[in-house]
């Protein structure tokens, strides 16, 4: 048996909110379920956010509640604060993303709050989520955890504060998200070490051209949950300069090449920019591998 | 003192090869000396084929002799066979690369003979060398190392016994090429484990995105060679699919990043984009670095 890596499709949070263009809330629905055809059993499928901000994500209720219909699926939404978790909730979110930056430069430009209120606010979250009759996961997701595009060099040691701060306050599952894509994978590794076991998830962002490095430095410390986009989609409307999420073909194929299980199927999951494509005409879409072609390498090793 | 890493930059030979157009001779002078005035310090800049097979490489004698003349750059062209390694010789190389292939299908569509004769006319070019009054390193360069586009799954076994065919042929270095790009990690790890501490370099192709993660694993066995190309050019002409090598400035950031010593100035080298598309002008240069900009963290972490 393979062991297994767990991805999530981020693709239609993350990689539709800097884009001008707004996706028709059926073609959204389209590209998740030709994700969930492709193998994908955890989607991040909006964000609950005022829609004046992002108006690409003004139906992201209709569309946690449409995925919830979808069988296996867990599906996330971001939360950036306790009215988005209440929404996700009502919209029947299996499990909420609340974004907590490190550097305060982007904790006010992404938040309008300091870092500090932003953990306060996390510790709320969790305390209104435990009081309902459902279950709901709560994840804090550090953003700028390796550097800030505003703000420059984020110490280690910051970073391991938010952490401290997120444990505290109750959260299911931490992700450190370079959220700008500044990381290196000698970074990834030392803080990872340095959180002993504390992080479940990466999310992480190929501005640099890093990011299967950066993921790579994440598997040897044990990380089994990554982020990633279809066709690479990405970035943040509140991080100057960042570019897209690694992109999820590409590290399919390099998980599944290495031995992990991630019950992706690499031939769907590059069919399914098809849909993505028909939301999004025009839009450029990044992979090495869907414009190389699965090499016969790859089922031959299978 | 950081630990050094060197880069040889193999773009005015593996990335012109490929390409319709033949780039001026003038113009690969101009872009390799921009390519010394960046820092790097061993430069591929030709190969010693017939001009008939790849006319792009019909002035590398020519080219050999100037970029000798160039202060502290080592020169290196690719030989495929002695008759080449003479020209090289001749030209005032001080380092050919001899390639031979694991797998038979590459070897025979790029060698037009057998990987067995290929070891053999490697032991007559270093016997012919040795013989010489002038010194130049021999290297001999394991293409398909982990994988071929003709022949499929390339085993670990056949690479190896390549490696030690070359190390019986009395050669200087020896370094394993990816060709097409299809290794993974865990594969770059394990065959440096098993091969020893033969091989002293890693020529990898982004094929599928995983170029830098190899990188990643190829550092993490001791390994501090690497060959990269300006722009992310290249390909092999008789290797369906292959397409271009590490990006040279990607890989710069991230090994500065990770505190390794590359003696190249990121900005210079960046700079030097702009004298190889005056000489390729239309060509897709690709790398994420350029395209994001230098990030300011990278000079505040140095």
């Amino acid at each position: 048996m393979n062991e297994v890596c767990h991805i999530c499709e981020v693709g239609p949070r993350d990689g539709l909110q800097i884009l001008r263009s707004v996706m028709p809330t059926a073609a959204k629905l389209r590209w998740i379920e030709a994700l969930v055809a492709a193998g994908l059993r955890e989607i991040e499928v909006g964000s609950f956010v005022p829609a004046k901000l992002i108006p690409q994500m003004a139906d992201t209720a209709e569309v946690v509640a449409a995925a919830c219909r979808l069988p296996g699926l867990k599906v996330v939404a971001l939360a950036p604060n306790l009215r988005g978790a209440q929404a996700a909730y009502a919209a029947g979110a299996h499990r909420i993303s609340v974004p907590v930056s490190v550097s305060r430069g982007h904790s006010l430009a992404n938040l309008n709050r300091e870092p500090a209120a932003q953990i306060e606010e996390v510790a709320r979250i969790v305390a209104w989520v435990r009081d309902q009759p459902r279950a709901m996961e709560v994840e804090g997701a550090v953003s700028t955890a390796f550097g800030c595009s505003i703000d420059g060099v984020v110490p280690a040691r910051a970073t391991l504060a938010i952490v401290e701060g997120l444990s505290r306050a109750g959260v299911d599952a931490i992700a450190l998200a370079d959220t700008v894509g500044y990381a290196n994978p000698a970074q990834v590794g030392a803080l990872l070490r340095d959180a002993g076991g504390a992080i479940e998830g990466l999310h992480l962002h190929d501005t640099m051209g890093l990011g299967l490095a950066n993921a790579l430095a994440g598997l040897q410390e044990g990380i089994r949950n990554f982020d990633a986009a279809l066709a690479g989609l990405g970035g943040c409307p509140f991080a100057p300069g960042a570019s897209g999420n690694i992109v999820t073909e590409d590290l399919v194929f390099m998980l599944e090449s290495m031995g992990f299980a991630t019950g992706i199927d690499l031939d769907r999951l590059i069919a399914a920019r098809a849909a993505l494509q028909a939301g999004l005409p025009g839009e450029a879409l990044r992979g090495q591998v869907p414009q190389a072609g699965i090499p016969k390498t790859y089922r031959q090793a299978a």
